[in-house]
């Protein structure tokens, strides 16, 4: 068995279907995968989880690292054990976060060294650190150790950047100890065809089983991040998976599997969900707004999970209304089925050789409008 | 059928057990009824309510008529149909809630007129609309509005108190519409045996089709609670359910069984729970506890429900030390359980005529002692 396998490519498009094979099992791409920082997919149980679709979730090493510790978690048995989760793991290496949420000391070729956001303790983090971390956690997919300078930063940071996260992919390729976990190469380089082309080229020479793009949706505009993408995507090995990390909207994440994109995370459906937005078939909806005081209807008739089977609209309202949990709760849940029902529309329309035209339309209707959704930096 | 059927009595004690029929279903009791204040259990879904074991549910009409308003939930289609449990639903009068959450601005023999907690709106509530209210949101069994003083009110406000409550359940008793939900009435008068008597004997007279004792556990001790339960339970009809409203600890549900009461509501395993308090058959542990830190033992080994089957203590710690949803949704759904298997053992120890022998040794068991619990005022 190879560890992904090519089903179906749509003949208009970069778009495909594969199976990609980890430790903990199959998994269908192009997939979107929940993110779970701190070992939680924030508000849900692990069997909603299942019943919602999930096939990976995330992980993350800055967080776990820091809290509860990667000891910890291998003296439990590991990130799967830890968080009951016996499907597919992928953790981020923490190299996002260093650039995006800590205050940082020192940055050299050697690595970096930054604040902790708990409790203002000084912390090293380099690409064999985050290695060892990573397989002290045990996900079946490892993220190599990058650096991600902020989209405007000087040139010469960015080509810095690139530099870096090549000597860390090195760093990280030669430090990793097992085989059961798949270590993927994330290519920087943010707008800039030629770091994105050069940086592309030499992580495959590196040959890792899956690459990423990383360092988008960090501010530089919708339009700049799919030219990136689309630039990028085709200098990825065509049989190999390609991530596209931290992006996005339903329409980013159909123009994406156009691009040749496999895999996306994003904490669009539920940190949105927890702030009482909903994607839906009709569009997107503000649940806190009074105007469903009294709607009976379910959130989305067209959806069949749990809370549209089970809440209407005025009693999701109401527990945004008066701080409950449920509300949040209801609408991770409901937003995340809502992504992986989009993931499978594209996987369907793909092995059917529609895609291309259901792709067009999609991007015309209402359920996949890009008003009103918080479009901000995935922090994670 | 009968409305209420008794099973079984114990021969060394009052305790019973006995099936309660209501429009939504029938009743196992002794029960314990999870509270759902504001038209959910804090952080459960219904289906894990179900999963749990719960039999009926507790509404809050004060709370509920001031969000979303009842006119809101009647429209939607009731209670059960706006929060989504379609087992019985037992809704309290409001009348402990205005006196303990609200700033009151006149309580006269017509009602009350206070400032609503949530917008300071003035607003009146008496007899005969915490019944109609109660009729609008359409639960199973309705209680009439109370006047419940503060445990230390001088004697002249209990004696006050008690025959408003009497007054007030003569008017809610006249104005409930309609024979599919029970109207029980509240049996006030502190820790003062002659009040209790009277207002028993008073409100006996009436014919009611249950009893509740109110005004307990609002500041009197544990002692004092008890004495007065064992006084006043066997005032009321052996042939009628006999409800202690928002008692309590496991050993207080025990001892009023014993006394022969039926019913119990309290926040206690979700308000805990909340706050990372477990109660195991070990004992009540503290899962912010550092020492959970790297426990890999399931929170409960003796206990079957989803939390313990699935997580560790390690786990559950670190869910609490983050702030992570996951822990108070946890930690609720155990205690929900943990409460409604002290309910399960003390009915099989009934049926078998065990009951007196288990009770005592219940009482020394770790797992029901005292030690550690928030023993607070149940301000639902």
């Amino acid at each position: 068995m190879k560890i992904f396998e090519i089903l179906k490519k749509d003949p208009k498009s970069n778009a495909r279907t594969a199976i990609l094979e980890t430790f903990h099992g199959k998994i269908r791409t192009p997939v979107f995968m929940p993110v779970g920082t701190r070992a939680t997919v924030k508000g849900l149980l692990p069997k909603d989880l299942h019943e919602a679709g999930s096939q990976i979730i995330l992980g993350n090493t800055f967080h776990l690292m820091l809290r509860p510790g990667a000891d910890v978690i291998q003296k439990i048995g590991g990130l799967h054990k830890f968080m009951a989760w016996d499907k597919p793991i992928l953790t981020d290496s923490g190299g996002f976060q260093v650039f995006s949420l800590s205050e940082i000391n020192s940055i050299t070729d050697d690595g970096t060294e930054f604040y902790s956001p708990y409790d203002g303790a000084k912390i090293k983090l380099d690409a064999a650190r985050a290695t060892a971390i990573q397989n002290q956690l045990g996900a079946d997919i490892i993220m190599c150790f990058d650096q991600c300078p902020a989209y405007n930063a000087p040139q010469k940071e960015q080509e810095k950047a690139v530099e870096r996260t090549l000597c860390w992919a090195k760093v990280c390729k030669k430090s990793h100890a097992n085989d059961r976990q798949l270590l993927f190469g994330i290519v920087q380089g943010q707008t800039d065809n030629n770091l994105r082309q050069n940086c592309a080229e030499e992580l495959i020479k590196m040959d890792f089983p899956g690459y990423a793009l990383g360092g988008l949706s960090v501010g530089e505009g919708t339009a700049q991040m799919l030219s990136t993408v689309r630039f990028a995507a085709p200098l990825l090995p065509e049989n190999k998976p390609r991530y596209l990390m931290g992006v996005g909207t339903p329409v980013d994440l159909i123009q994406a599997v156009e691009a040749g994109i496999d895999m996306f995370d994003c904490v669009m459906p539920t940190r949105n969900g927890r702030n009482s937005l909903a994607f839906t078939s009709q569009g997107v909806m503000r649940l806190r707004n009074a105007a469903y005081i009294d709607d009976p209807k379910p959130l989305d008739s067209q959806c069949l999970c749990y809370c549209c089977k089970t809440f209407t609209r005025s009693a999701i309202r109401h527990y945004f209304n008066v701080g409950e949990m449920l509300g949040p709760i209801l609408l991770s849940l409901h937003n995340i089925v809502f992504y992986h029902n989009l993931m499978d529309k594209i996987r369907e329309n793909i092995e059917n050789g529609t895609f291309a035209n259901w792709a067009a339309q999609a991007l015309q209707s209402p359920a996949y409008a890009r008003s009103q959704i918080t479009d901000d930096n995935d922090t994670k």
